[in-house]
């Protein structure tokens, strides 16, 4: 591999909810952080990618104070050798151009000037050296002050995505590169347009990759969006003093909800297009898996636990669960502990719909899922019941819960694998597989794996109240 | 309400399997067992749609071995008076006739002669007073020596059914009653002379009710079945003695599964239709719903934690987990605590491949339910590891497991709601919410409710060995 390039920075943008994965997404756990195409992640998978292009110290994601600390744990054991990323977060989403913008302030503090790669955390892009390469062109283009988008060659007549028509080549010293200006941007087009755009090779998808100097972006979002340029110069000011997260804050409350698109590159002169063809999908709802993932002879897309029978070019996904599908035809169905979705691939878009119907009850099944990931290992909610709740932990060897009261709980371990150390007022002592203790409301504890082996708890919990929040943190490792 | 005929007998016809039910019916809980039309389970509203009409001590249930135990638990509670429901078991299914033999000689044993009202558990019946006003034409029927079947007329060109056509009208000293001879039954139609036969009002569909005395149906099976009648003999001689058991066993294994219909009723000159109106349906697959239950203004019925987004004519059922569904089209969705079924509507059939599927692998989400009644109340599994096993355990006002002894695992009992009174060992004394027991293994242990509360109890089994096959009843309230 050869050596990273220490002047190229990478912000990966990753504040997204992604409510069209539901029920996979969750508010807790959206696109971005599910496997669904691939090995690995969307986000691990977007930094992963960049290995060896980019130093990890070198690439910051762009997230929100809620999402901040499950992303932290999400990528935990990515960060290779020094290497360390940076999470940036933002208070609340305003769409990209605020984020870019605020992530151009953060990189101008720490170098004069850079290289700036802009990526979504939650595309699939298939063909990896490739990219590698287009970015290359990319950063060449951009080192002309100039902004740089990449281009996907259409291969269908999209309706749900923006166009962009390149026009002449830009000239370069390499006769491979290909740099093109870009003589406009296009709204989402009619299907009659969108197949014309498609004969056209002058069209190309708008990917929503950029590269840029932190320099020209700055540059251009003072000249079409003023109100948001000075809000980046209050920030400048009050990063790393003690105001800095309450100026964010200020700026923030004040500043439209404003794509990059929109607001700066459908305006600036100074745009050029990098044609890409780097087998890139946006994965924009569950049907979108069809472009992304292989499909078995009936042109089906079938993981976990499916018993199928019969079914034609649909997506099945099951967690552990048993779903058993009959002579489905164009359907997703999507399983997991907690909720199941039945929908007909061209309504996919409708998962929203449910959504915000769970948004506006409150309801659990938009939050979480029964599976939680924490530092110190994973919790699963087995049942919650009247004045109990039952859990069963898993605590990674090594790693220890926090020093803690809980004012309205009291808690019954039973341990099934590994050795639980448990601190409890002044006692400390070892439960073993097959024993059992109990936890006191309003006793300080601390439930810690010393070997070697995943510690296996099952909680049951007492209460008038069982709530997550009745916890009061008296000593952390993770610093919560 | 009126007194009960004495004379009368109903025998219910209780042995399937139900896999079309899938996966709400189970090899533990079929069909007859679920409560998926009206407000109560198939075989008790056909056992309470009897009440008045037939007195409880004169209902006999006919089902397997393997049934009978559930069966048992199932029907509690509804025993009134001093009635009692019987209950006779097949050593294994061996279709209608040989089970109409059985009851009957039973019938045979304790009365001399007796009419006999034959009903499978697991029909619908929407006019229940019509229903008792055709039973006793019926009944006038088949006091002349005469075998009746209650004739449907047909409401739709069904290609799945037996047809029977009638020919003249009997003669009768009242003349309102509808009593027909039969010309002739017919095999499933094709679609075409299902048409046909709709638009003739002497083609009626066969109900599979049936009304006769034990000595005519007897009578015929001499006739029709030799095989059958001797062995139905050589059981007669048996019942009250104790090889009663074994000598059925014997007769069963070698008898051939044949319908009463197919075997008798088809050759027989003595078969009469009486028709009846009584908004019937045999419920016949997930489907068959459609004409058993109401609809909403899309034409769907929707039960349970349910979200749908503009479905038309779809069936969701879900049990308590969260099911959502956008865009359906005459689809079947039928969520349950461990498998869920997505299904076209026109493929219901179709769910008796996924049952064989799992009956060829021997998995649980063919044989049991999460939840399993039981004498003292019911458990659900909440959760099965390498090792454990999570249960939930509830137990009513007054009930008591066995006295048992486990040799491969121990058990960890946190109450959650009600006081338990627990013997382990020599020792009895009682556990109250939010505090625990611990019962090793090979340990003699009972759990019993003193109290006037459900008792809900957690249990954590801990074991190499965690089949519910491990226990030893040294003692049981319920003669396990």
């Amino acid at each position: 591999m050869k050596p990273a390039n220490k002047n190229i920075h990478a912000v990966v943008m990753a504040g997204g909810a992604g409510t069209r994965f539901w029920p996979l997404s969750r508010e807790s756990s959206p696109k971005q952080m599910l496997k669904i195409v691939g090995e690995d992640t969307m986000i691990r998978q977007t930094i992963k990618r960049l290995r060896g292009f980019v130093p990890d110290e070198n690439i910051s994601i762009v997230t929100s104070e809620k999402l901040k600390f499950d992303l932290g744990i999400h990528l935990e054991g990515l960060k290779k050798g020094k290497g360390r990323l940076k999470i940036i977060t933002e208070p609340f989403g305003r769409n990209t151009a605020p984020a870019i913008g605020l992530a151009a302030v953060y990189l101008k503090k720490t170098k004069t000037d850079t290289i700036m790669i802009v990526l979504p955390a939650d595309h699939s892009i298939r063909s990896e050296d490739i990219f590698i390469e287009t970015l290359k062109t990319a950063i060449k283009c951009a080192e002309g002050n100039r902004l740089v988008t990449l281009g996907i060659k259409p291969s269908r007549p999209e309706t749900g995505y923006g166009y962009i028509k390149k026009s002449s080549r830009l000239k370069s010293q390499n006769p491979k590169l290909q740099m093109y200006r870009v003589e406009r941007f296009t709204e989402k087009p009619d299907a009659k347009t969108a197949q014309k755009y498609l004969k056209d090779s002058n069209y190309l998808w708008n990917s929503g990759i950029f590269v840029w100097k932190t320099s020209a972006i700055l540059e251009e979002i003072k000249k079409y969006i003023p109100a948001l340029y000075s809000g980046l110069l209050k920030i400048e000011k009050a990063i790393g003093t003690k105001d800095e997260r309450k100026i964010i804050e200020e700026v923030y409350s004040e500043l439209d909800a404003v794509s990059i698109d929109y607001a700066v590159l459908e305006k600036s002169k100074n745009v050029m297009v990098v044609p890409a063809d780097i087998g890139w999908s946006d994965v924009g709802s569950w049907a979108a898996l069809d472009e992304a993932l292989p499909h078995d002879a009936n042109g089906n897309i079938i993981k976990g636990n499916v018993i199928d029978v019969e079914s034609r070019d649909s997506i099945v996904f099951s967690g552990g669960r048993l779903v058993a599908t009959i002579g489905l035809k164009d359907m997703v169905v999507v399983d997991t502990a907690d909720a199941t979705l039945v929908c007909r691939k061209e309504k996919a878009q409708d998962v929203k719909k449910v959504v915000d119907e769970l948004k506006k009850h409150g309801r659990e099944e938009y939050l979480i899922h029964k599976t939680v990931e924490r530092p110190w290992g994973a919790y699963t909610v087995l049942e919650v019941g009247d004045r109990y709740k039952i859990k069963r932990l898993f605590i990674k060897p090594g790693a220890s819960l926090s020093l803690q009261i809980h004012r309205h709980r009291s808690e019954h371990w039973v341990v099934v694998s590994g050795t639980a150390r448990v601190t409890k007022d002044r006692e400390v002592y070892d439960v073993h597989p097959n024993e059992s203790t109990y936890i006191p409301m309003s006793t300080k504890h601390r439930l810690e794996n010393m070997g070697k082996v995943p510690l296996q708890i099952i909680e049951v919990q007492n209460g008038e109240y069982l709530g997550e929040d009745d916890i009061e943190r008296l000593s952390d490792d993770y610093n919560r």
